[in-house]
């Protein structure tokens, strides 16, 4: 059962086809969602100029270039996790490649990454908000062991509405920033590490075990659901 | 909106009140879910025969009769993990306590335990099933490093419509069962175990391993779910 | 000690060469497995139609050559888990290859995949169903997240004698279809995921703490397993 | 040194008692952070009105109550993870303790909890909410398994400015939700479960692997975390 | 079908009442395992003298006192992992009880124990392996950061026909005493530890890996795995 | 100092250039095991005819070279683990390379492999425990779902010193064995299988939670250590 | 053979009782180890002023006090995790308790810890660094989530030989101070935390995955350890 | 703010263009820590003539060679795990590379690896040591199962300020090492071995494990961070 086909009965009962009772009969056979789904409309994502999103990691570049297509129709396409390959069939460069405009900005996000080599996570991150209709400013390389560092980043940290922190290793980052502002903050723990770093458990651990409060966790090098998040939460302050 | 007011709403395209197509905007502006509740008849559960389930564990004496005094007069209740406490107090013994009367039987699940210590799951995964309505026969103490005790066993086998198989330690059993016969196996590992066991992790991690196919297996200590699974898998085959 | 051994032995005991006694002292003494062998038929598999069952994988496409010559001259064998090479190899395409007919199809089993990643493990689910004889319809890209692509399922959810559930990630999926359904469900899981998926064994534990009752569970990745088991207790309920 | 001798040292150099280099030298062989101390206003933290936070568990009767008169003093003060002992002491009930009245809420957290189990966490979460300033509504027992409960939770769910869904076991209830709303969601895993729930390990990498983007997790029973999160980013919300 | 109906069928061809073919059909048709077992002789357990094993561990001391009451009437009866209150139902004393008197001893294994608190686990091989049949000499308190406290050991170890080594903490005597000696060595890892042991993890993982060859290892604190062991292969040198 | 050195100051107490007790002066500041060595035969290994032994996993090719030619000179080199090439470089074929001939055989090994996949653990197994001089036969592809394939190697477990048991995915395989035969069993787990396999995890904790006693374990797929175990029991046996 | 016995000899040789031949193989065959011991004076602890330790956890009071008793005759002996009743019976408090006392101090060692809690550590260290002679100064609660808590913790920071830091939950700490400091840092993990803090693993990880080089770490909870160390330490500093 | 503004600020104090609370209130509006950068001289590093470090592992040849030119310039450079590719863009060979000349080296270590394939990260370790300032020397291949084979080493170990002991496998070396020496001793976990090495956990768990007090651990394969702590140990002796 479509919209349509509820349109119709409704006119049924209107000209006395059919009665209430049959009509509400028709309905209640009908599969549960199918039904909800004649009445309700659900295409929100699109209304609110949100991208649909494509994980390229495990698919062919034929599969990426097709679920690409199929979706710009609708609109902008955020593509994540390309391979090289996979970036240039999309005519890009980089992990993360946003095909169309972004909605045009509300509200700050900070991404504050620990080390070189968390780069392309926090830039996973970074694009992923903007492309969820956010500015974005990032600082790259301030290690939790140098804690001058932070110089650079602290005024970003009081503009922000959402703070990102990716950090592999010890994952110690985010309770040191944790601790400097009252910012909701959105931990990254990246695979960065080796040995007892197990793929970047050490650094999960760490940040779910944060001892500063307000520190939320998301998935091993998850930039992209932590842009998700922090697009989120600072739209909701700037409707 | 309920089942009411959706009659109400329809009545009113009967007589011309509303035009279908408001009444389409009425259904539309109404909560996802809500709307499909005023349509559709959700109680199957009850018809099945299928009864209510406590999970007593983690609660309180007095939650769990707050429970099963709500539930009861719905039909019959089976409440899982009792303590003594509590299964004294719904005046019975044992674990696993079933409130009213089975449903008349179809179809035959047998239970085959591994060792003594076993039993509980055993216990738990029985009277699940008998409560879910089929006809149960249980074999204890069959341990894989005694395969003549797996004599008795034998013909049940055979005539089961699915077989249960809990097991400690090792969790060897169900793969020399799935060896031995061609019916759908649910595998149960349980705690029972010591050192490297972890809990019943052994087991467990044995069961899915299993090189016997058509063994499928259910959580630590789980006879609940084992017992459900086994129930609705042989009323399929007695409709 | 085979079978023509234990009727010659008879043979004497019927014409008076040998006493019963020393009839029994002959039995006694070959060995346990031997003589059962020697009176029982064990080649019910054969009788079933069942395939004879292939793991490519670890063997070289010599290796899986070999092994289906030699099994495919008592009827048909399923390989399973082949490697592109291994596939053209036996002049087939796909991880998952039947070398003969499918015996007569009895019973419908419903296979469900989460995303377009669980794939192959999905396929693999589905082939062996059908190389073990009942039909099979599948649908594809049902998340969790988006709960209204439940809608084409939802039929063909209750037309099924069991169905699979395959999903990757927070292997989410069984729970809510097992909130949906009254027939049982066999969950895959599947390795599709990163980080803190650790190669499925989130959605591992997912499925095996499932609130939903009648939720059985095998090895990640299993799809060959998961098959054989809805296949055997779709035949249960289609004598 | 301390914010007086940092006065005292610029007098001297505006009387002329010592130059602009000796104060340099003067202020450049003073500790590091005494030094940045000695300028920088830092009880941020009061003037926001959030309290200051005791963590019961661990702690003697004593000790908590010798925090918590000391704290007092500075204005309100939260207990977290308190015995009944602990509570009694405090003159209160529930694990749970806000000692002074909140701020004036602002913004809407919903705290929407799968079980009836995972109650204690959920109460942590909205009363950590609540003494952080902003206001709480609550759902318990939406289950997964039973998707026709979410049905109260719907209009909160579209009404709040941030989520917090607490749930053990399989822990699929955040994926449900954030397939189904746009506001940021955090989850809480809780250790309600047995087997291999682990202590809520398994809830909590089915919440880290969410296929649902905008889901950020918080520690295994963290409902304190996940209320001081969500109050932060409810108050940005509303400045 | 036990050994007298086999006994009367062979009789029955004998005299001509059943044709051999006959006889091979009713064998043939007997459950599987209930035909070997009419045919053979599984009683070599007693014949050998090895004990009947009650492990008391997860029973009531009633289900033990039963346990060892009906067993003791077949021989001698060990009890293993008894609480106090079991060992003193059974008239005896310490976690391992061997009721009545074990068989003469051939060979001798050594039992080596790490630390004082590895005792009981090193009690329990010792007694179980004298239980089993063979001679036992310990030697306790042999720490691998005090080689010196080897000199004990050395002659001991140069006599016995296989080692037992208990340890706990890093379980690293095994590999020590592997490259001293020659002989087969089974290692038992304990729970002794605390911390990153694991509840005997560290120690088990050590044993595993050890670089000395001819190391073999048993579950954590599994004394009597390694007793049995031990005895069988000193008997083994002992015919 | 060395065995020479300590024979020079002997004779210098015998002629009196040194008083006993400046001889145990000089003693004493030797460093301790050097001492020791000075006196004692440390060559037991190659009197025994046991190969030296080279890992070759982790080493270039020219590195096993060198320590092979070194090693020759001193008698027969065992090499594990070679590469393809490396076990060319050896101008021999598979994994398990022995240069030069085995000691005489004394008692025997039964090597059992489940499957196929298991063969070249099971080959490193036989050809080590023949290189260190004991007689070996090999059964393979006995798997739990199959025990009628326990057939052929009945007679062989019986006529054995040790057995070693090779078995991957749910390492049932030695409890079955362990509970037909009273002989010292070997497990060795493999890494064969996947998914929640665990890269042998689940085969190796089986075995150690084996319920069969009498079974002791090595490292995943240490068929080596397996064979110097068994070969040092066999001999045992046979002095 | 002991000392006085290689004396005897050392005369025979001298007074022409023995050939030197003679007495080298009298010494031969000799245990190894009882050789060496012979003339080795393996005293060195006592001469140090070391203490003897006494683990008390897991052993009986009783078995404490004897121990204790033994010992204290040779010097003193510092008894480690006792319980209140064990310490009562040492007629002192606390877990870490020193009989006798301390050697004369040199060098410094700093105790850091991050919290509360972590306290009894913190103390099991200060206590042991102290009893192995060196002079210890401690800070608590220097938490990473308030770095201005460093303040009063700098200068002792740079006045010590060697730090210890004590830290639980996410274990942040030790790379904080190691990016502050250049003197060698031990690091704690204690199993203060809750949840994914699995008993200290978090903590564990995170310090040895630290980002700051010059961290070390010892088990968790191990404050003895850590005090062994970081004495030695700092006593090689002031010979 | 810099030291060069800092510097204005207090010259308008001195000349009245601004007041003391004028100046005060500037400093207060200051960043944290610009403030206290402002005034402090943090290239303590420098001064020290440690080398600044590149881990060249996960980065491209280029960002190493980038790194390297900028930091050379403000004196020597070591660069960590370095693919052969990148070693000879440094014009050296090895995984670890001295760009520039060590400082003058006081103090000495001693690395002790217990493998041959130990030995990249016993270099490791060595380098590092040089790099930061002292005298290393290292024996290699010294086995826990062949104790002999310590003799070379003991004197060594006598001399040297601070042990480092790098093993795999079952990491046991350094409990041996830690019974025989009362120096301080830095343990190394390497990733050599197999199965259930984890991956180097097994050696890791052990080295935390030890019963020798005075152990410490770094990282698994983390050959650098031992360096550093000993050499910086080393150098506390020897000012």
């Amino acid at each position: 059962m479509d919209r349509d086909e509820a349109s119709r009965l409704l006119g049924q009962v209107a000209d006395g086809t059919l009665t209430p009772a049959q009509a509400l009969d028709r309905f209640a056979t009908a599969p549960y969602d199918a039904l909800a789904h004649s009445f309700v409309d659900t295409h929100r994502g699109l209304r609110t100029g949100d991208p649909e999103v494509v994980l390229a990691e495990g698919k062919t570049t034929q599969q990426v270039m097709d679920n690409v297509t199929a979706l710009s129709q609708q609109g902008r396409v955020l593509v994540t996790r390309c391979s090289p390959e996979q970036s240039l069939a999309l005519g890009a460069s980089g992990r993360t490649v946003l095909i169309g405009e972004p909605p045009e900005p509300r509200g700050l996000v900070a991404v504050i990454a620990a080390g070189t080599s968390d780069g392309p996570v926090a830039e996973e991150a970074a694009i992923t908000a903007h492309a969820f209709g956010v500015n974005v400013e990032r600082v790259d390389d301030v290690g939790v062991a140098g804690l001058h560092r932070l110089v650079a980043a602290r005024p970003l940290l009081d503009r922000a509405d959402v703070v990102i922190c990716v950090a592999g290793m010890e994952g110690a980052l985010p309770s040191v920033l944790g601790g400097l502002v009252g910012t909701p903050l959105i931990a990254v723990p990246t695979s960065i590490g080796y040995g007892a770093s197990f793929g970047g458990l050490a650094a999960l651990l760490a940040m779910l075990n944060s001892c500063a409060p307000g520190v939320a966790v998301v998935n091993i090098d998850n930039g992209f659901g932590a842009g998700v998040f922090a697009a989120r939460a600072a739209r909701v302050a700037h409707p």
